[in-house]
């Protein structure tokens, strides 16, 4: 297969990346759009941003004409069964005609750290999973199993614990907590000594607030966790636990006999590994040698994109790839709105 | 205010139950029919159990012609600010014309067990949430938040757990449990071999299928770690668990220098009671000693409507009432659905 260009783009639940490399790696044009997560964006506003992410990459390319002969999109609904034809139709739509190969978001998180094709990746942002990468494949995937089922250690289940802390809190079944005062601030509700049918009118108005909300947005709460861990026992025990049971699904993919990098991906990822040392400890204890953290998977794109083209990833290209992305992302100052990018 | 006959009402989750009593508290006919919950049932299917069960009391009745001058109906949604009147005219239509009163369902819970004015109730079904009852009045009540927010320690809450502890355990990063093998078999799902995206099949299977129940369904499994807790470690956890929740509720509602019995209703309380001591020790150490367990609010509806007619109710018209609404519903043979009470 000739490759002239190739499209890699990284579908997440907040925005969606995009980038046009070329044979050797190098990238060309960079774009960046609204969330592309089939699950939290819906379908069409999945395609929409993917389309939005991909013209833009396209057209900021600094040489002209661009071709591009195919697009390798890191999407969540991978398991959703997404078909490629849409995508196709809606990339061409926008100006951009070429294949369309879809792949789980989560190994090319795992390659946005590495070029290596054995090793681990542990991705905790709303949602917690962890995989374990053998020969290139996803030989081994734990959690991810949703707010309901699972996700232990996301940002939804702190949130939750937020909010039930919260709440007990106001009942006084629960500990008085710091997160009381962070969470009504947020929401701007207003504590008063009014009571209705043997509650605190706040508690009413709060439980009413949080019951609109749907359950994954209670992640929203998790940042407030961090906040509020240095000085409150309540926040303390709920990062603690956190990264207990991130460490609980780390282990449970990690091969003791296999070797290769630790990928870590994912806000609440990231803010455990800044946490305090004692709250993070049961994290930080099975992490390993070799740690990588990474922003997204649009660099791990890229490394499947070549694979499936026939273009061996070593660790020039690589870096190459990772070097150039990073070059158009600090143009982009850091942005992640499409306004601030063009 | 001259009361001929009173309709006493409790629209429970599961069913709804109706009694006539005449101004001594004597119950003169009984009625059961299906959910009587807005929340659950939906607020029109709510207004036709009501319905239902009070034509069969008043049609059940051995003294004719009775004439009902009032209802009182305890129901969850009176939270909800249901209003008498669209209900007034439902039991119109059946044939029962009659003034209608709303109580809360956990006053009337309480007044089952006890026509005294002091005391606490400690409700766990479905839901879970106590009260403290000063002077007749609901003067506190603690959690009843929802599945979301709180209700810990119910059936909701302990499904949930079993849910995500099953969950776990097939992904081996929580502990083997036989939790696993009920709630497999309860849903119809088999173990095989396969694997699908780096994951057990059976797994797959059964997130699909508990997604695709609404949460709050979750309480079904309940009873699963009642079962298995005798042998399980994870089973006995969450019972413990559970007892260490309710036993919180309970104490959040408590006046150290109150006094009265402690009414117990719902499944999930009555199960504990009957667990093995070591499992529901938290809670029976709070419990006290005058514990009252009820079936349901049907008696408290009767104690609420008679006193709301300014007739009195002391222990003699409270034995009275109890007496012969246990009568009424041995000869339905203890029966739940209408067809088996005509």
């Amino acid at each position: 297969m000739m490759l002239h260009c190739l499209l890699a783009i990284d579908a997440g639940g907040t925005s969606t990346r995009a980038a046009v490399l070329d044979a050797s790696g190098l990238c060309l044009g960079y774009g960046v759009a609204g969330g592309g997560n089939p699950v939290s964006a819906g379908y069409d506003g999945a395609l929409t941003a993917v389309a939005a992410a991909a013209a833009m990459a396209a057209n900021a390319s600094l040489r002209e004409p661009l071709a591009i002969s195919s697009a390798l999109i890191a999407m969540a609904g991978a398991s959703l069964r997404i078909q490629p034809a849409p995508i196709a139709e809606r990339l061409a739509a926008v100006g951009v005609h070429c294949d369309v190969e879809i792949e789980a978001d989560l190994l090319a998180m795992f390659h946005s750290g590495t070029h290596r094709r054995f090793g681990c990746v542990l991705v905790a942002g709303t949602g917690a999973v962890a995989a374990r990468v053998t020969d290139g494949r996803m030989e081994l995937v734990v959690d991810g199993t949703g707010w309901l089922l699972g996700d232990t250690g996301s940002g939804y289940w702190i949130g939750h614990r937020v909010a039930r802390a919260v709440v007990a809190a106001l009942e006084s079944r629960g500990p008085q907590t710091a997160l009381t005062d962070l969470m009504l601030v947020e929401l701007g509700l207003e504590v008063t000594p009014e009571r209705v049918q043997g509650r605190p009118r706040v508690l009413l108005d709060l439980i009413d607030t949080l019951y609109h909300l749907r359950p994954v947005e209670l992640s929203r709460f998790a940042p407030l966790v961090f906040k509020a861990a240095g000085q409150d026992s309540v926040a303390a025990r709920i990062v603690s636990a956190a990264a207990s049971a991130l460490a609980g699904t780390l282990d449970a993919v990690r091969d003791p006999a296999g070797d290769g990098p630790l990928v870590i991906g994912g806000s609440i990822a990231r803010a455990l590994l800044r946490a305090p040392t004692d709250l993070a400890a049961p994290l930080r204890e099975v992490l390993g040698n070799e740690v990588i953290p990474v922003a997204d998977g649009l660099i791990g794109a890229g490394v499947l994109g070549l694979r499936r083209a026939g273009i061996p990833v070593d660790a020039d290209v690589f870096r190459r790839i990772q070097q150039s992305v990073a070059t158009f992302r600090d143009a982009s100052v850091l942005s992640t709105t499409p306004a601030r990018t063009i």
